[in-house]
C-alpha cells in the first residue's frame, strides 16, 4: 500500500477530536499517496491522554510533547492546544525537520506569528511543510465560493459582509474558561471566531484587509472560576470570581486592498445563533452567500441571467463534481463540520506527497494574525489602523 | 377622462371589502380604457349594507340585490356572497346584459354551474363578458409561473404537488359559520379553498384534472352555533350545538390529461399554517415553486445551468418586467392580498374593453366545479373517479 | 359622519403616490375620528401635476405649493419633494398653522433640521401637529418588534446588526438621477435609506445612537447625466457624464446609549438584494430580526424555552392581535409596501384628533438628522464622532 | 477494554461504505459496553471486495457470504446487498445464531419478510437480536420529532404529510441500473425511498397506516442496458436499452389508526430535489416539520404560545441534550448523512449488549413492507387497499 505519514498530535480536547477524525478518516475518504498513522498524542494529564489514545485511536500517549519531536518515527506534529503554546511546539518540530498543522490563530502574539512564519520559511527549504487550520476554507460551500469568485462569476467585489455569531457564554454564570483569558487565549470572539471571518474573507475574495476600525466589548466582566471545560461547555468550581480579560464581540469596519469595503463581527452574545458563520460578497456581476448552519448550501445570485429570472439560488453543494464531495454520499444526504478537517488534512497529505506549499501556510495565518493585531489596536486607539506588512520593513526593502 | 364601467356589488364582507379595494385602486395604478364607477352594493341587513357602503366607497346601497340588475346605470354586476346564491344572480344579470365577475367557486353544484356557464356562453355572443374570481391567478408569482411554463423553462411536468394550508377552526369552540354548513357553502375546505388549487395547477400547468382519487374527513363533527361572522373570525351566539355538515379536510391524487401526476390537499386544519397554498411542479427542464405565505417570491430550479451552480432560486417577483409590477412599486417592495384583485378587474375591464372572454371563464370555473363534483363522488365512493366533460354529451357530440 | 382632515400635498412622484394611496385608503381601513380630503397637490411641471391629480385622486392641483398654504380650506400639507426643499415648505406651512407630515430625511442639513424642529415645538403649543414619515416604523412586524422588546421579551439589549441594502445602480450606465446629486438629495445611500435603519434601530431599541466610526464609498464616480426620472428607474439622456457627488455606500459603527453596540450598513450596490432592510437585535433573552423582503415576517428566539426547543420561529405577523393587522385580512394572507403609509397617516390622524404628538416627531427626525451629520463627518475625519445633542448647548443649559 | 462485537458485513457498495463508517466511528463517539470489531466484509467480485476490505478498514475479505455465517469469530452479520437477496442472508444468520441488521427495504416481497419476521421471532428467544436499517429513524431532529410527539407536544395528530423527493434519473440516458429492476430491487421509488417515509411517519406518529389508494407512474419506460453502478451515479454500456420494471414516484394517499390521514409521495423525478426527504404533522395543538435537506433542523409551531408569538421555530438540532448530539460537536456545528447509521450501530450494539429488542425489529421492518404491499396492490387494482395484518390470519385468530 501506501507510504505513511506518521502523525504526533499534541492536546486532545475538542481540536484533538476534530482532528483525530480526520486523521483516522482521510485515507479511507480519499485516494492518497499517503497513508496517515496515529502514532502518538501528547496531553497533560496522564488519565487524560491515556483515556484519549484509547478513544480516539492513537497507537500511543505520552504527557511530553518534546518526546513526540524527538522520536524519528513521527512526520508531522499536530498542533491542537491553546494558542500560547503553539509558538514553542511549532518552532520546536520544524527546527526538527518535522511537517507541522498548527491550529488557527497561528499564535497569540505578532512576534510569535513571525517568528513562526520566519520558521517555516526556513523549512521550506528543505521540504519541510507547515500549515495553519482553518479549517472552514474546506467547507465544500466555501471552496465553491471561492472557485466561483477566481473564476469571475461575481465580477468585481464590492462588499464584503462577515459575522460570526455564537451565544455560549450569554449565561453570566458561565464560567471563567481558558477560552477567556487573555494569557491563555491571546484574545475572545476574536481570535477565537474572528479570526476565521477575516482569514476566510481574504481566502475568498483574494484580496487582504488594508486597514480597520474596530470596537470590541466585554459585556460580562466576572464570571465564576472553573478548573476545566470541554469543547464550549463547562460548569463552575464555586471558588469564586475572576476577571474576563477578553472581549466578548469585535465588530470592525475593513478596506481591502482590491477595493471592497466590509463589515466584519464575531460576537459570543448573539442570542439564538449558535454557530451562525456567515459570509455575503456582492460583485459587480452577482454575489454569493454562505452560513455554516446551512453549510451544504451556497446563495448565488446571477445578475447575467435575465432579469425576471434572477434571485438568490440555494445551490446544494452535494454533488460529485462539487469540491471534496466525491469522496463521500449521494446527491443531497449532506456533511457535517468534522468533513471540514478530513478535507484539511486530505489537502495537507497531497501537498507533502507532491512537495508543493500547503495553504493556508504560516505567512497566510501570519497575515490573519497582523489583522487581529490591527484590530485590537484600533479598538484601544479607537483610530482606524492599518494591517502591518508580512514582512519586516528591513526584510522588505 | 375615458369611459365608464358602472358596478354594482351584491354582498359585502370578506370578499366585498376585497373587491371593493380593486375597484376603487385599479384606475389609479393601471392606465385602462374604461374607467370603473362604484354605483352600488346590495346586502341583506339594512344598516350592514348602509356602513359597508360607506366604509368601502359605493355611492349607493340596497338591500334588493334584483334591483342593481334592472338599472340601466349598472354596467357589471359583481358577486360576493356566498356560493349558494351564485346561479341565481348571475343568471339573472347575464339575463339582463350585465357583465358578470362571480366569486369562487363558481356555484355548489354542478348543475348551476353547467347553467351558468351556457348563460355566458350564450350570453358572450352578444358581447356580454363572465369571469369567474380565482383571483390567486393574478398574483404577480403565480402569473410568472404561467408564463415561464408556456415559454418551456421547466419542460414536460411530471408532478404537481399543491396544498392550501389553514388552521383557523382547529379549535373546537370554533363557532358554526356559514362556511360549515353545506346548504350555504356547498362544501368545506374542498370548494373554499381546494377550488383555488385545483384552478391554479390547471392553469399554471396549462392541463386538466382527468381522474382523483379522494378522501376527505370531518374531525370536529359538532361545533356552537353563531348568527354571524366576519371575515375568518367569528364567535358562539351560545345557542347549544350544531353539526358541521361539509369537510374538515379533503386530500386527492389526480392524474391531468398532459401526462403529470399530482397530489392535492385542502385543509382547515393544518396548525400554524395560516394561508399557505403551496404550488409546484417539476419538469422534465427544471421546477417551479410557490407558496403564497411569502407571495412576492417564486422559486425556480433551471436543470439547464451548469450542474455545480444548479438550486432553486428564490426569485422577488417585484421587477417592473414581471406580472403587473409595473403599476406598482420599486424592486423588494413588495404587494398584498388585496393586489390581486385590482389585478383581477384590470385584466376584466380590459377584456371588456376589447371585446374578448375574460380568463377565468365561466366554462373555466364550470371545468373546476367539475373537479370539486369528482373528488366529492370520489371520497364518497372510495373509488378513482373520472372528472366529467364539460359539455354534456348531447352537446358534446 | 366625521369632520374632514383636508390635505395639500407637495411633490407626486414615488412617495406623492404612496402617500397617495394612504390617504385615499386610510378611512376605508380604520375607523378614525377625521376622515381625510385629498383637496390638491402641488408640483412644478404643469402637465406632471394634473396627470398626477388626476391618476392618484386629488381634487385640484397646482404649480404653486404656497397657494396650498395659504388656502384656508387645507388643514395640512404633505411634504413629498426632494430633502433640499423639505425645510422651506415645512417651515412656511407651519407659520401658517398648518399641520406638516415630512417626508424621511428631514432635511438635507443638521441646520435646517434644527430650524424644523424648532418651529415645530412651538407650532406644537397652539395645536399644530409635525411628523416625519419613516413609514417602516409602521410595518406591522416592525411595531410588534418594539412591544416586544418594550415589553422585555428578549432583555438588555447587546447587539443591532441592520443593514439596508439595494442594488439599482450597480449598472454604471444608470444615469446621474436627482438621487446621485449631493445638493438636492443631501446624501446618497446614507440619507436615503441609512435614515431608515437608523431611526427604526433606535426606535425599536429605545435606545439613541451616541458615537460613531464611519466609512463611505462611490464605486462608480460619474454617471451618464439625464433630465428626469421616476422612482428608482431612470434612463439617460445622452447629453454626456456628470458626477456622482454622493455615497453609494456607507457603513459604521456604532455604540447605543443603553450600551448595545452595533453594524450599520446602507448601499446601493449589493447585487440581488432589492430592498433588504433587515434588523437583528441580540438581547439578554431573546433575539428578533426582521428582513423587509419578507415583511409580514418577524422572527423572534425565546431563550426562556426550554433549551431542546428553543430556535427562531418565524411570526407571520397577520393576525387580528397584531399591530394595524385587524384592518385587513385573515390570518397569512399578506400586506405590502404602500400599508406602512396608511398606517402612518391613520397614527397621524389620530394624533391631531386626539391633541397628542406625533411620532416620529420632528425631534426625532432631528436626532436621526444628528446621526447621519456625525456618520458624514466621521467618514471625512476617519475618527470616531460624537452625535451632537439635539438640544444646542445655549438652550440645553 | 470492553468485549468485542464481531461484525461480517455483506456487500460493500453505497450502503456497505454508510455502514463501514458506523462500524469504524460508534466507539470513538459512544460509550458502549461492546467494541465493534470489522472481521470480514464479503462481496462478489474478488477484486472488488479486496479494494473495499482495505478502504473500508475491514479486517479480512472473502466472496462467500456463507464463510462469513459460518465462522465462530463472527457475532453479527450485517445485510447491505440489494434487497432480493436479504432473505436467503438472513435466515441463514439467524439460523446460524447470528445478530442481524439488514438494510432495508427487509426484503422484495412479504412472504420473504414474513420468513424473515417470524424467524426473527424465534431468534430472540435464544438471544440472537435482527434489526432492520431504517437509518432516518437516528437523524436527531428525526429522533427529536418522535420524543416532542411521545411528550404530547402537539396533541392529536390530524395530518401527515411526506415526500421522499430525489431527481437521479431524470435524464432519459441514464441507464438501467439495477435499482431499476424489479427481480433485483422489487420496487422503484417505492421501496427504496418510500419505504423510509412510510417507517418514518409511523415511527413519529406512533400510528399505523391502515388503508391506501396509490398510483405509481413509470415516465421513462426504457434505458440504456448498464454493467455496473456505484451510489446513485452510473454509466451505460452501450449495449442498448431494457425495460423499466419499477416505478419512478409512487404517490399515495393513507388513513392512520390514530385517526390522521396523509398524503405520501415518493419520486426520483423531482427535479432540483436532491435528497428532500420531508414529513410535515399537524396536531391538535401544534406541528412539526423536518427535511433531510435541511437534516440539522427540526420545526416546530407550538399553538400554547400567546397567538402574537406563535411561529415555526427553527430548532438546531445540535445541542448537548438532543438526542445523539452529546457524542459529537458544539452546537450549531452539525452533522451529517452518516452519522445516523453510527447512532443506528450505536442502539444496536446497546440492545445486544443489555438483551433488549432492536428497533425497528424485523417485525416492525414486516408492517413497512405490508404497507408497500398495500400500495403496490392498491395502485395495480386502483381500488383503496387495506394494509394486511402482520399477523397471519391462521397465527392470529
Amino acid at each position: 500500500m501506501s507510504e505513511q505519514l506518521r502523525v504526533g498530535m499534541v492536546g486532545y480536547a475538542f481540536m484533538g477530536a476534530a482532528h483525530s477524525t480526520a486523521w483516522r478518516t482521510v485515507n479511507r475518504a480519499f485516494d492518497l499517496p499517503l497513508s496517515a498513522r496515529m502514532t502518538a498524542v501528547s496531553g497533560r494529564s496522564p488519565e487524560g491522554v491515556a483515556a484519549a489514545a484509547a478513544k480516539l485511536g492513537w497507537d500511543e500517549h505520552t504527557t511530553d510533547w518534546r518526546s513526540l519531536i524527538a522520536r524519528d518515527d513521527i512526520d508531522l506534529i499536530d498542533i491542537c492546544t491553546p494558542g500560547d503554546t503553539h509558538a514553542e511546539i511549532a518552532l520546536a518540530a520544524l527546527a526538527a525537520g518535522k511537517h507541522v498543522l498548527c491550529e488557527k490563530p497561528l499564535a497569540n502574539t505578532v512576534a510569535e506569528a513571525r517568528e513562526m512564519a520566519a520558521a517555516a520559511a526556513q523549512a521550506a527549504s528543505s521540504g519541510v511543510r507547515a500549515m495553519c487550520g482553518f479549517n472552514y476554507r474546506r467547507v465544500p460551500a466555501v471552496a465553491l465560493m471561492r472557485q466561483m469568485v477566481r473564476d469571475g462569476r461575481i465580477g468585481e467585489i464590492r462588499h464584503v459582509r462577515a459575522t460570526y455569531l455564537q451565544d455560549w457564554i450569554i449565561d453570566p454564570q458561565f464560567p471563567l474558561v481558558w477560552r477567556l483569558r487573555k494569557e491563555l487565549a491571546g484574545s475572545g470572539a476574536l481570535g477565537d471566531i474572528g479570526a476565521h471571518i477575516i482569514d476566510l474573507t481574504q481566502f475568498v475574495t483574494g484580496q487582504s484587509i488594508t486597514t480597520v476600525s474596530a470596537l470590541t466589548e466585554t459585556f460580562i466582566k466576572q464570571r465564576p472560576l472553573t478548573s476545566g471545560s470541554a469543547g464550549l461547555a463547562a460548569s463552575s468550581d464555586g471558588s469564586g470570581l475572576g476577571d474576563v480579560t477578553v472581549d466578548d464581540a469585535a465588530l470592525f469596519l475593513a478596506k481591502l486592498d482590491g477595493g471592497a469595503v466590509a463589515t466584519y463581527e464575531a460576537t459570543r452574545f448573539a442570542t439564538g445563533r449558535k454557530n451562525a458563520l456567515r459570509v455575503e460578497l456582492n460583485g459587480s456581476l452577482g454575489s454569493l452567500a454562505f452560513d455554516f448552519e446551512r453549510q451544504n448550501e451556497l446563495e448565488f445570485y446571477d445578475a447575467a441571467l435575465p432579469t425576471t429570472e434572477q434571485g438568490f439560488s440555494r445551490i446544494l453543494v452535494t454533488e460529485a463534481d462539487h469540491p471534496y464531495i466525491g469522496a463521500w454520499w449521494p446527491p443531497g444526504h449532506g456533511i457535517g463540520y468534522e468533513h471540514t478537517f478530513t478535507h484539511e488534512v486530505r489537502d495537507l497529505i497531497e501537498a507533502i506527497a507532491t512537495g508543493q506549499q500547503p495553504t493556508p501556510s504560516f505567512a497566510d495565518a501570519l497575515q490573519v494574525q497582523l489583522v487581529l493585531d490591527a484590530v485590537s489596536r484600533s479598538a484601544e486607539s479607537a483610530q482606524w489602523t492599518s494591517v502591518e506588512p508580512a514582512l519586516e520593513p528591513a526584510l522588505g526593502g
